[in-house]
């Protein structure tokens, strides 16, 4: 009796694994099934296309892939969101037009000092301070301050299909990273609650740091130069030198993407890249080979021949986020 | 009848785990017992002092620390080995006095030629190819090389009683990472299989690399430049740009390794810095404060009113490598 309890329960258990569907926010199509099948055919132990677990290496982009970038990335808004911040509690260090753009929130002509202006307020507001200053700021702004036109918090602005696919890829033996243009440490404050990815799989751009004891407290510092840029030809590079393997599976949504995705797809057996395409201006933002964020043009032109899956975000995607799934932009 | 079986299987499995020595080749004593009970304290789920399976991060020095590093650090052994090979495919290469010093298998001399002449050296032998060519030859160097006092394979000169503290760690729900002056992708070469340390867990210090598609092949490249020197401040900078966590144990054996001792030890909590000292003159190698390897000055004057471990190799250890653990420098 015991033992045809136990065997019950098993066969409920296995059954119930196999029907539940791991990815529940995708429509049916090509695209979740394709998805689906490269999983299956590399976990499976008898087929030729198997992966040992410890090479089910997956990377993807941060901005535009796991979470929305629009209107300009987060970090970016972050940035001038602390430069006003500063400058209300002493008006003396807006001492350039980049900051004072940013202390007035004009991105236009914020955008129009240039890269030096963009390099001054990322300096004003992320460099020459203790790491754990810094990390404590960034989740402060995490808690307070919320998307200005869908009034989300922003690390609530997840794609909930991508979300469910990292669950999947990391149910099935495989370990997921970030690979991104963001900031390393600022996304570490909180990659590890929204994506379940810890500090330790999370790479991305950094500025030099440097460990100095502070009144005799061992403190890392962030600097003020720039260390390593995480984005194009930087991804793979970063990849080689974080991980040591070159993953089987790479998912990213801009051209910034595109040397991750051609490096991991060129390698022996099966691999998989795959690009988000925003096309759902309706509940996200529509936006591809033009603009000044997430440009998507090489990917789409050479994509499809090289066996990369596009992901239509309007088709494919049964909802965009986690929570205010009905947010549309009109509103 | 099943269930008492079962019952008895698990007594004897938690009898089994409870009683087996994890450290056998440590000789009894406060060394082998402060270990023990840190582990113990940390994985207590009921005590004071319990950390949760994501935050025991063990951090280890290499050379010295987890293998052998005399007469001289065997990466750069390798070096010279790999000038030697290319003088004599092409004497013409031999251009330099530190190039001519290390296919004669000089030290002296090389070292006589100073920090330029060791860049040299380490530029012919580890820069500009592809990553995979160089990994691809250290693998072949692995396999082909003895070492010239012990005749043992470079990478079989592991110290047996810290690969059974790094095996006694993971089962203890730790993650154990290296954290080395040596080349990062040098030391993965062997990681995995010396110490079960996976490539994504082993940092040092690295040249700059590129990515290139070469011939329609992407390519990681690696250049000549210097990217990241890990050693002494840069440890602690390493372990938080690559983990971005501060370890609460960290090991090593030089007054390099002094500021990852500081820093892990002076987080909240518990905490275990621990030194190996180079004492077993008869059966490896005895030296700390003065020398060209291994200086451990700072380290044995502050190291015991901080709480720091120092092993006692001839005491402490009741056998150095895991194979030939007879042999004798002497012979």
């Amino acid at each position: 009796m015991t033992r045809l309890c136990t065997i019950a329960m098993l066969l409920t258990m296995i059954g119930g694994h196999a029907l539940a569907d791991p990815l529940p926010s995708w429509n049916e199509g090509e695209t979740k099934s394709r998805l689906i099948d490269f999983v299956t055919a590399v976990t499976d132990p008898e087929g030729p296309d198997y992966v040992t677990p410890a090479d089910r290496i997956a990377t993807f982009d941060n901005d535009g892939t796991l979470w929305a970038e629009q209107p300009v990335y987060f970090q970016l808004i972050y940035a001038v969101d602390q430069v006003a911040k500063m400058g209300e509690a002493d008006p003396s260090i807006l001492a350039t037009d980049a900051l004072k753009a940013a202390a007035a929130r004009d991105y236009k002509a914020l955008l129009a000092t240039g890269k030096e202006g963009l390099v001054e307020v990322l300096a004003a507001s992320h460099a020459n301070m203790p790491l754990a200053t810094f990390q404590a700021e960034v989740a402060d702004w995490l808690a307070r301050e919320r998307h200005p036109q869908t009034d989300m918090a922003y690390d609530t602005m997840l794609y909930q299909p991508m979300l469910e696919l990292l669950s999947y890829l990391r149910d099935q033996g495989f370990k997921t990273y970030i690979v991104s243009g963001g900031g390393i440490q600022f996304m570490r404050v909180f990659a590890e609650e929204a994506y379940n990815i810890p500090p330790e799989q999370v790479i991305g751009s950094s500025i030099t740091s440097t460990y100095e004891v502070v009144d005799g407290v061992p403190t890392i510092v962030k600097g003020g130069d720039v260390f390593f840029v995480d984005d194009k030809e930087g991804k793979p590079v970063a990849i080689s030198h974080h991980i040591g393997k070159r993953p089987i599976l790479a998912g990213g949504n801009s051209d910034g993407d595109f040397q991750m995705l051609e490096w991991t797809t060129a390698g022996d057996g099966p691999r998989l890249g795959l690009l988000v395409h925003h096309t759902d201006g309706d509940h996200e933002w529509a936006y591809d080979r033009e603009g000044h964020i997430g440009v998507l043009n090489r990917g789409l032109d050479e994509g499809p021949d090289r066996g990369w899956l596009i992901v239509d975000m309007k088709n494919d995607w049964g909802r965009i986020f986690p929570i205010n799934p009905n947010w549309k932009r009109s509103r």
